[in-house]
């Protein structure tokens, strides 16, 4: 017997079945309030530990209507996607609970003991790295993580094996392991050691100790209250801001010359993220009226719709502020998409929402090293990652919004919102400047393009993107 | 030059801007009311008319964050999946507006044209013809649908084909098609007449009149403001209730037999569905404490928790009620989802939402149909549905509300609203008397399950599972 199967009492099965729910409802009271939660339970381990058989007995012990089982087969790890796409969108709201009996573990599990070119050791190790700190973000944003291992010794699961009826055995044939091999087993047992050290053990070996501790961990887990931090680090330093902000250049470009350029630069660029063998995102942010839409417009000109997507990113939907800020870009980004343009961005996390306050400080603080990790994460997954932040003048901002104000078709661009924005320009500036500091990294730099004079600045867009691209 | 063109002006581009946009923030602010509506536009072609271009223009004449477009590679019909399901996450909500580029006909097109073996006509128009009761479903539940093809004549196409770049024709490579080969564009031609009758014919030939015919075609659709009738037939006679509902058998059973029944017939029924070649559906009504849950959990004790899932319904959330009703359950249904179970399913639509009056009578008369052709589209995709009604006498529930009552970890089981479903004891049993007579079809009939005697009514859900499933 585990030393963690010594430390908990049974309880009787009512008064379990009463602090669940109980438990269950105070979670789900929670949504909307400062403290809420969600709850993500991985369950891995051996076959024939029963798991499967502690999941339905927790089912029965719930309220079933505020707990979701999701389970896939195991799918191998693939380098054009993260290990986090796959699961993204079955991420719990705040109030909801959700058991992944397929997750990343079994999947990187499944990896290295299924394919014919097994990942090695140091790759392993790395993918435990990078799913750690992806839980680790998952719930610094309220979704609390736990993860469960059932064990199983190899004599018992021998004896198992053998009392099995046959007729029950299809789904852990699916599983595609021979659970009769011990050479297997071991390898098994070695490989999770490698990732289980944060993990609960369960022995499967008594079952109703099993169903139990199962049930109490999930009870402790609901009961949990992390400690969000309100307040930010106390040596937060903002960064200076860089010229090309307070002073964007001006270098007019003559009109023979721009239209020359721009039509062979639009066909370079379209055949560039064409024949990339990466999935191609490009990221626009910049003050209101900075070009955005005209950049874009230029950067899809030779490419058929059906080759890109665009996202223009505003206020997020009620269910998306009920997870994790960078939720709703797990779910927009998938494998296939292979040139995906974003018009405004998970920046607006370090931007908009810190300037206006939605967020904590502690918050914003902490988006930044998250956004690395995710851009880090796609990048793994053969992305390239190009991002721009357009900088106009106040002058020159001005005018444009006249310009707009004055034009019937383009008044839509322009709100009271716009205006309001001006008035914080230089927390904008501040808020941009921070923002380089902290997300510019070698793999993924920030982009400051000069965006006063409109034609210079497509071009350079372009030019950007074919360099970033390697292509000359 | 075609009929449909002559018919249209040219309107001054930035007039017509003005106009579109105008429109789309009318169609936004519907949003939440009796007239709201969303758009869905299925765009369709030949190669080189310039659907592309048509839609890239668009897109500069209205606010483009309004505006989604969705392209794919077409992916062939697949007999295990509905037209729909790979596209049923993208119909928009209220308010807003989503260009399809790949769609079901792109699909059904890519399935005629390309496969070794392609269907037969009567299959294709069949296709057709569920593919328009979709479409009219969607029409019927506030989602406006328009259709258009992009037509170029042949020595168009050809004289396109020879002028462009080399360097830009990867994308229609990519459709797999050889434009050059004159059998296969009439043969398109031909196939494409089969669907396109209630379609807008854009001729791909003239550029600015093909670009404005698109716009001015979403323009009208925009302004087009449906009359949703409120209310139901005027014919509309009451099913009469049956027996079963008003005076549910007992037949005790002797628990002996029951335990080894019960043993038997959940081994079997777990067999049974993991080995029918088809998913399985099964859906669950009936009144509150009706025992859902009970049998639930004896129908999957002998499954793994991976070889199923089970979705308990409750009211919708904000997201999903500015969608059709049914949008909920076409994303919740997955291919690849073997085994599913609702615990109350789609049928709330014409039970608790028609008793609460959340909606009209017109509304829950046509819903009868719909899901008949939702439950048809996906029986004809090799799924079995089995549909049980949990019929409870009145003396028999109260007995069982207060029963839970005195039971502390089933109290949360038991509301004031499930009192208050009591008081409308009579309406649920001529909501279910109607909702057998319109949608016990053969391939998917009602079975009422008297549950008074719970053992014999889970024995008698078992024995009934086995015979749709064909297993004597």
């Amino acid at each position: 017997m585990s030393t963690e199967q010594q430390q908990f009492q049974l309880i009787e099965e009512n008064e379990l079945s009463l602090q669940l729910i109980d438990a269950q409802y105070a979670l789900k009271d929670t949504h909307g309030q400062k403290n809420a939660k969600s709850l993500v339970i991985l369950v891995n381990g051996i076959e024939l530990a029963g798991k499967g058989e502690a999941v339905k007995q927790l089912r029965e012990w719930v309220d079933p209507r505020y707990l979701r089982v999701k389970a896939d087969q195991p799918r191998p790890l693939n380098e054009r996607q993260t290990f986090w796409q796959p699961y993204a969108r079955f991420i719990p709201a705040e109030g909801q609970i959700m058991v992944l009996f397929g997750n990343w573990y079994t999947d990187l599990l499944s990896t290295a003991m299924h394919v014919a070119n097994p990942i090695d050791e140091s790759m392993f190790d790395h993918y435990v790295e990078q799913m750690r700190a992806f839980e680790q973000d998952l719930k610094n944003n309220h979704v609390d993580v736990i993860k469960i291992w059932f064990d199983l010794p190899w004599k018992s699961l021998q004896k198992r094996l053998d009392d099995i009826d046959p007729s029950e055995m299809h789904w852990h044939r699916l599983h595609g392991l021979d659970w009769r091999s011990r050479k297997q087993y071991d390898a098994i047992q070695r490989l999770r050691q490698r990732f289980t050290e944060d993990w609960i053990i369960i022995d499967g070996e008594d079952v109703t100790r099993r169903d139990q501790q199962f049930a109490q961990t999930i009870l402790a887990a609901l009961k949990h209250c992390p400690d969000y931090p309100a307040k930010g680090s106390k040596t937060w330093s903002p960064a200076s801001i860089p010229k090309a902000l307070l002073q964007p250049s001006r270098e007019p470009v003559d009109q023979n010359t721009y239209k020359d350029e721009l039509k062979k630069l639009t066909r370079k660029v379209a055949s560039a993220m064409r024949m990339d063998q990466r999935n191609v995102v490009i990221v626009f942010e910049g003050m209101d009226a900075a070009g955005k839409g005209g950049a874009i417009k230029r950067l899809v000109k030779k490419l058929d719709p059906r080759e890109y997507e665009i996202h223009t990113i505003g206020a997020p939907e009620k269910y998306e502020l009920r997870r994790p800020y960078l939720w709703r870009f797990w779910t927009k980004l998938q494998p296939e998409d292979k040139i995906t343009i974003f018009d405004r961005s998970w920046y607006g996390r370090v931007l908009v929402e810190r300037i206006e306050e939605l967020i904590s400080p502690a918050q914003w603080q902490a988006s930044y090293a998250e956004i690395n990790r995710f851009e880090n994460d796609l990048i793994e997954a053969q992305t390239v990652i190009i991002k721009f932040w357009l900088a106009i003048s106040k002058d020159e901002q001005a005018e444009r919004f006249k310009a707009r104000e004055q034009t019937p078709h383009k008044r839509f661009k322009i709100t009271d919102e716009d205006w309001r924005n001006r008035e914080r320009w230089e927390d904008y500036l501040q808020a941009a400047a921070d923002m380089f500091e902290h997300t510019s990294t070698d793999q993924a730099p920030w982009h400051v393009i000069a965006t006063d004079e409109k034609d210079s600045a497509r071009l350079q867009i372009l030019k950007t993107i074919l360099k970033q691209l390697g292509v000359s």
